[in-house]
């Protein structure tokens, strides 16, 4: 018997994807019919996009799984007409690897100081050498599938490292912290820090005056997880006393940012548009077709979403 | 008997390396003096920097060997008085590693088109994706010691990358090629031009109207190298037509750039002040305590300076 996949995202993702998906499925060798309208009764998967049309999941009552096209779910964990496994995105290929890229990237041009030379008008020549990797301390928030994954590089270019997640992990070369207690360890005297959690009711507004009051004078904030695990105004507080030198920004409470949020303007703070980490439709289609194949065959799903947990 | 050593360079150098330098020559075991000033025909090495007081070496009847500070040499190497053996720096530890994370970031800063968001007045939110790194080829010429290790951090990230040496060279994941026309090949269509070769009469203006026509239309040049590898005027005028869309220059034919300099002023144009990568004292001076250990037990001496060759 054939298998009936829905198409729920936005129309330009259809676009997009659908030679990606054809060729990842024709691979699987299944059976199947792929398409952006269906008769609910008939689907037997979603491939979904949080802000799709689809938002009640009881018409489709032969549905085996949701597969999110993205990482973050937080728009659909909360949703209780879905009673079936939800997977998340992990894109090793494109996902991840965009995330290192753009990571490993501020993170060096932090470092290095770059911004004084890249805006300059004094034209001034001034031979400030920047410490080694070695000696810049930098904390990962959040230790899963793109935390790792930048930990990795970072450790690669020789930064100081730290990381803290909920529960305690171990990673080569990385300080690894866990829990409340732990938190203030990974940052007390931090210079750089990366924000790489999940959007949880445990880890919002992770980033306020009491935490940023832990870091090294000066430090940064590196933001391309979610926007609410910082406290906007505590955030401007700490970059107008200094405590803070610089926020890159990378996702916000509201996107697109909207035109009058006092962090356009701010000297002090860098927008990027939600660009740290893009799903790569050929990567995340074999993904997508592999999880396809294993519910098939009865193996486990890969990345199945934990919706107590949030991810 | 014992071991003579004159610091020849400028005063606040010999500050930064004294302890340094002492506490590395003290593990050799040898008996040694070192000072900033020595009769010269008691000298027996001199640890050097090309700018200092030091240019006719025919006072120095017993010296065994001058170690040059830094990786360049050309300030030494036409010197006709000098008749010992000349050694450079490769200061694995300390300039290696920050001429990698000063490429290593310059290279994803254009990569990624971090300039559009550092520098954004009008709040664009503008979701282009850049590439990944795969899809980015990124051409190094000079695959010495700091070119063949910036090489090895950029294959980490995972770009397409090409070399390119006076003499084949062989690098796990570069596409090396070497001679006239190798040039052409790892210059054609790139997008991301890292300078790393030494400043001889073979390299200069290796970067001219001619070779800047080769590569991918809205290239960037980089270059933590030597500043006479480029055409100046013809690099002005291929960022004024498009070719190339941004030039990042460390290293020039004056230092400091003068302020009349049109590259302060073009808006294309970065400039840093010769910081990509700087001897560091600590390491520097174990390498200098470790070639005179060799020198006197016979050993062959690390680094000597090919002085037909230029490096």
């Amino acid at each position: 018997m054939s298998i009936n996949i829905l198409f729920a995202a936005q129309a330009d993702r259809w676009t997009q994807y659908e030679a990606h998906l054809r060729r990842a499925l024709d691979e699987t060798g299944l059976d199947y019919a792929i398409d952006t309208e269906m008769p609910p009764e008939e689907v037997d998967y979603i491939v979904y996009a949080p802000n799709s049309d689809v938002q009640d999941f009881r018409p489709y009552t032969r549905l085996k799984a949701v597969l999110n096209l993205w990482a973050g779910v937080e728009g659909i964990t909360g949703n209780e007409t879905l009673n079936v496994p939800l997977t998340r995105m992990v894109d090793e290929e494109g996902l991840t690897q965009g995330m290192v890229e753009w990571v490993t990237g501020h993170v060096l041009r932090h470092h290095l100081g770059m911004d004084a030379h890249i805006v300059n008008p004094d034209h001034a020549w001034d031979k400030t050498i920047p410490p080694l990797a070695s000696e810049r301390v930098v904390t990962i928030l959040g230790l899963g599938a793109l935390g790792s994954a930048v930990a990795g590089m970072l450790r690669h270019l020789g930064f100081t490292l730290r990381g803290w997640a909920r529960s305690q992990k171990a990673l080569d070369g990385v300080a690894c912290h866990a829990g409340e207690d732990g938190l203030d360890a990974a940052l007390s005297g931090a210079e750089i820090v990366v924000l790489l959690l999940p959007d949880t009711s445990d880890t919002r507004d992770v980033i306020n005056a009491r935490t940023l009051a832990l870091l090294a004078p000066g430090a940064v904030i590196v933001n391309p997880g979610r926007g609410p695990l910082i406290d906007e105004a505590d955030l401007i507080s700490a970059l107008d006393s200094g405590q803070l030198s610089h926020a890159t920004l990378d996702v916000f409470r509201t996107e697109p940012l909207p035109q009058d949020h006092p962090f356009w303007a701010h000297p002090k703070v860098t927008v990027t548009p939600h660009i740290a980490s893009e799903t790569r439709p050929p990567s995340a289609s074999r993904v997508i077709a592999e999880n396809i194949r294993r519910s098939e065959v009865g193996e486990p799903l890969l990345y199945v979403v934990d919706r107590d947990a949030g991810y």
